[in-house]
């Protein structure tokens, strides 16, 4: 068996160098995907950097990967050698778990992240469990897709999870990789939609990404004026925010959806919840049935993020670019 | 038009004493209600105290009131002199907003409560909006269904709003008034009943009001053994607790609901909800078709609260006594 040609770091915050490692025996479930493009998400410089304390090193980012089966276990399922795939934050789950028999492997207690403590898909091959590699509509524009493996199932799982309807009216804090997809999600699941950004400069992009309404992230006084508006808040940022505001933002009913994992604890107010009948969630990712879903969405109504490509051999220039802020708005890498 | 006799306090936390007011001519849409019996909630003794720095004084509480309907403005609809029913925290709503369209008057914004800014049912009558006056079923005792208008509706409206089935495993946090009522509604349910307590001496009466399991509240060891375990929590103190550790024992996508409203903001740590697809949410009482809903059910299932009765004249009394904690569970007032 060939070795993969990846790309890893040594230790913590280190940058990636050429790293061949031998994969083994290919397992009787598994796939191996041969990686022509994979997004860069935010998530890969945390575990990089290892803030959640989590990673282990020689560490080969990568986890929105689109490629081409090019092997296939005896018992993997419905995917033919050739075909198109992507994978995303999961690589494998138990099956067997209510969770799993339920259909949300994504909540798994043993489901493997394709970047925890196993190498990602910063490499010209990565291998998954068969349930993990989705299928990527012809419609899709492949280049592309990367990422949404992960950064559009952020965003486009809690339209799902939370029954957000197209009458909802919906706001997006942040508008970076996951809140420019969620704009373009949250536009053609049929709401009234609101960006809420700290960067006047993202304004009109943030409208051409399906935004009725821009409204600084900053301005106390501006999400005071739109107390009791929304079904829905998708927080992205990963920084506190004037919570009393955004909750008091929301609608009766409304749900504040976190995605971003701000380290600080949220101080929630019981009282805000109960008397608006409020809720504060969070979600990782998805389901493999709800990245289907969100495929099919996105290749009918032409969703795709807006990107910037780098060969994979400027794999460091491209981490470079993220950790500066300065990634609009979403990294792909190409093979 | 007759007066009313009512037990009114005439500052904060001062003793009841008799009072009597001019209601007025009688509403186009409201109801005349002659109260036969009325339930103690813990909000009585919050309002009566200006916990919430809404009270106006003279103050006359009670919110569970049961009676019969002795006047109906022309406007009224859909009962009859002589009929019974109960009136609970709310008294009128606007009836033409979105969140009244939908059923959900509840949320209304100009939704008034029986006793803020009017005076309530520890008093010979009460008056409402037609809405506000739900039929109680045959089938439930008279004396007994007053708690069921507030507390009652209170832990009921959770397993509506978050759509919890009769699988799921529940916790209920506090076997008070409000508590020892939810163990009887999710045990009817169907589901898995866990009581927390911080009261060794309620076990018993916690296992014959309806919980499988009852575990210290004051036990965090206990607590952590419980991790992802329950689709549900409904928390029914208003006291700080072990957020981790109650958070913690969520099952994936398990919710946390808080009906009791804690002064301290609650610490929600982003990264526990994202995980473990995890909400904490809160509801105030329910709508109109909650109460009928939940009326209904408790008289299919022969739910009634655990009650302590004191004439009317003992109001009292009967407040000291909840005051300092002996309820068992929920004190009724009668004519």
């Amino acid at each position: 068996m060939a070795t993969i040609k990846a790309w890893a770091a040594k230790a913590a915050g280190g940058k990636l160098e050429p790293f061949e490692y031998d994969p083994g025996p290919l397992g009787a479930e598994d796939v191996e995907i041969a990686i022509e493009h994979c997004g860069i998400c935010h998530s890969d410089l945390s575990m990089l950097d290892n803030d959640w304390g989590m990673t282990t090193y020689p560490f080969v980012p990568g986890h929105e990967g689109i490629g081409r089966v090019v092997a296939l276990g005896p018992q993997a399922k419905g995917l033919k050698v050739g075909q198109r795939v992507g994978i995303g934050w999961n690589a494998s789950s138990c099956l067997h778990c209510d969770q799993c028999l339920a259909g949300r492997q994504h909540l798994c207690s043993e489901v493997i992240g394709t970047i925890a403590g196993r190498h990602g898909a910063f490499a010209d091959k990565v291998r998954c469990h068969w349930v993990w590699a989705a299928p990527i509509p012809d419609a899709l524009p492949y280049s592309e897709a990367g990422p949404l493996l992960c950064g559009g199932t952020t965003v486009y799982a809690p339209l799902e999870i939370l029954g957000i309807r197209p009458t909802s009216r919906v706001g997006v804090i942040g508008i970076g990789g996951l809140g420019h997809m969620a704009l373009k999600f949250c536009r053609a699941w049929g709401c009234e939609v609101t960006a809420f950004t700290s960067s006047d400069s993202k304004a009109e992009e943030a409208r051409a990404f399906g935004a009725h309404h821009v409204v600084s992230s900053r301005d106390s006084a501006a999400l005071k004026q739109l107390a009791g508006t929304f079904d829905l808040i998708i927080d992205t940022v990963n920084v506190p925010l004037d919570w009393d505001g955004v909750v008091g933002a929301l609608a009766p009913g409304g749900k504040l959806h976190v995605v971003g994992a701000v380290l600080e604890p949220i101080p929630v107010v019981a009282f805000s919840l109960i008397m608006g009948q409020r809720s504060i969630s969070g979600s990782p990712t998805g389901s493999r049935g709800t990245i289907d879903a969100m495929l099919g969405f996105a290749a009918r109504h032409g969703i795709a993020p807006q990107t910037e490509h780098f060969p994979m051999n400027r794999v460091n220039d491209a981490l470079d670019h993220l950790r500066a802020g300065k990634a609009r708005y979403r990294i792909v890498l190409d093979a």
